[in-house]
């Protein structure tokens, strides 16, 4: 096997163009990558998330099957199977099946998940990153998550579930002991509740936090505050999902930006 | 101030075009983004790493001025204090800086000093984010970084500073009882003291992990093992840098990968 890196072979193969999961970036149409583009245009099928940006559809060829993942049928969102179901059932069918995901795909995604469905069907699979909103939402708001002097760590955690809640696999007390930058995913709705746990389990209360709302995009809005203050700050503001948190001293890192474009 | 994001004014403006600071992506000249590429295409003056893919340079302008940091004066790499000099100076006599990061540039790269250095002169400087290696190359690779009741955090840390250095800003004793995925980068000269300080601070022996060496490359090569085992599996099938380790669960998450691609 001596295909381009990215391009997973399925133990028993079928001799079809496969499914691509592509990452779309962070919210700008033009933060996808070249690869990402290319397939795109290849694509026989998109099935799209409600992630990523719309325009991205617009350049395709008018005989394109495009599936929202987000809104079909009637209204409702697809279930992780029924969207696994349809990828497989679109690639065995010889179809070039590109499946397009805010972000980068097997980030917080169920590019996964979607990928062993592929795999076990014998769909070849290839693999084409993005932009994580991670790291790309806090960097185009001015905050790195990394930087000299500051930090050499950082941790990405899905907020998706509270901390208390069984089903959640965050370390909370390991991140409440880390120093360097936290990021956190899908966290507005329990920003109290992990801000709180952060502190408990030892994080100061004055570490600087900053929301970044619809990052990379023309409605970007970011307030910033601290573990202290922050839950409280954003429910002020109105921040709503989709958010990204960064959590550090990283978040006063770019000492020159002008104030303006920090905070509001 | 209403500009795209990413686009940061300084407090004190200069009339120029300023400085754009690029992600490269991890390895593949095509995992650039729509908007690095087109940015480059517009350089006068490009500034570039060693880890940038150098096929990115082949159809600039032949009038493009083409800095290759890691190679000049006279075979030595420039400090981090010349390339910020050389951008300012650059961008003020008015020409257009692109630096060009592979991966992203706000990991582990620097760039946060050189947007600070670039704004602090009044010049604007423009951040567009790349693929990180530190979730491109695994992924890649077959490895997703999260995955569904396996992870729902991941740590990236750089290995580039031993455990026991006074110099070292990573909370080893924290990430040792994290149990989600640990990505390290620049680690491959020090993994026997990193996986040996994780086990000591409480992650199991084995916990596997897998090393991949020149990912997103035609030259990727991935070894796999344990924390117990990793370190010695590296030396003995010569694995060097660039490379990028992945610790934990999520090695072994897409297991329908056919083998042939996942162990050599």
């Amino acid at each position: 096997w001596t295909g381009r890196p990215g391009q997973l072979q399925p133990a028993d193969p079928r001799p079809v163009p496969g499914v691509a999961l592509v990452g779309a970036g962070p919210g700008d149409p033009d933060l996808i990558t070249v690869r990402g583009r290319r397939l795109l245009g290849r694509a026989d099928v998109v099935v799209v998330d409600r992630l990523a940006p719309q325009l991205l559809l617009d350049g395709l060829r008018p005989d394109v099957e495009i599936v929202d993942a987000a809104k079909i049928p009637h209204g409702r969102q697809l279930s992780q199977d029924a969207i696994n179901a349809l990828l497989v059932e679109r690639g065995l069918a010889g179809r070039y099946v590109v499946r397009l995901k805010g972000g980068d795909p097997l980030v917080f995604g169920r590019g996964g998940e979607e990928a062993d469905a592929c795999l076990a069907a014998g769909l070849p699979v290839e693999i084409v990153p993005g932009v994580t909103s991670a790291i790309g939402v806090p960097g185009l708001a001015g905050v790195p998550v990394t930087h000299r002097g500051v930090t050499h760590e950082f941790v990405v955690v899905s907020g998706h579930v509270p901390p208390e809640h069984p089903d959640s696999l965050v370390d909370w007390p390991a991140l409440g002991r880390l120093r360097g930058t936290l990021v956190l995913m899908m966290a507005v709705g329990n920003l109290a509740a992990i801000t709180a746990t952060l502190v408990r389990y030892g994080r100061s209360p004055d570490t600087p936090v900053a929301v970044v709302q619809e990052g990379a995009t023309s409605h970007q809005r970011m307030v910033t505050g601290t573990l202290a203050t922050i839950a409280d700050r954003s429910v002020e503001n109105g921040i709503g999902a989709p958010a990204v948190a960064v959590v550090g001293n990283v978040v006063n890192a770019l000492a020159m930006v002008s104030r303006q474009e920090r905070t509001h």
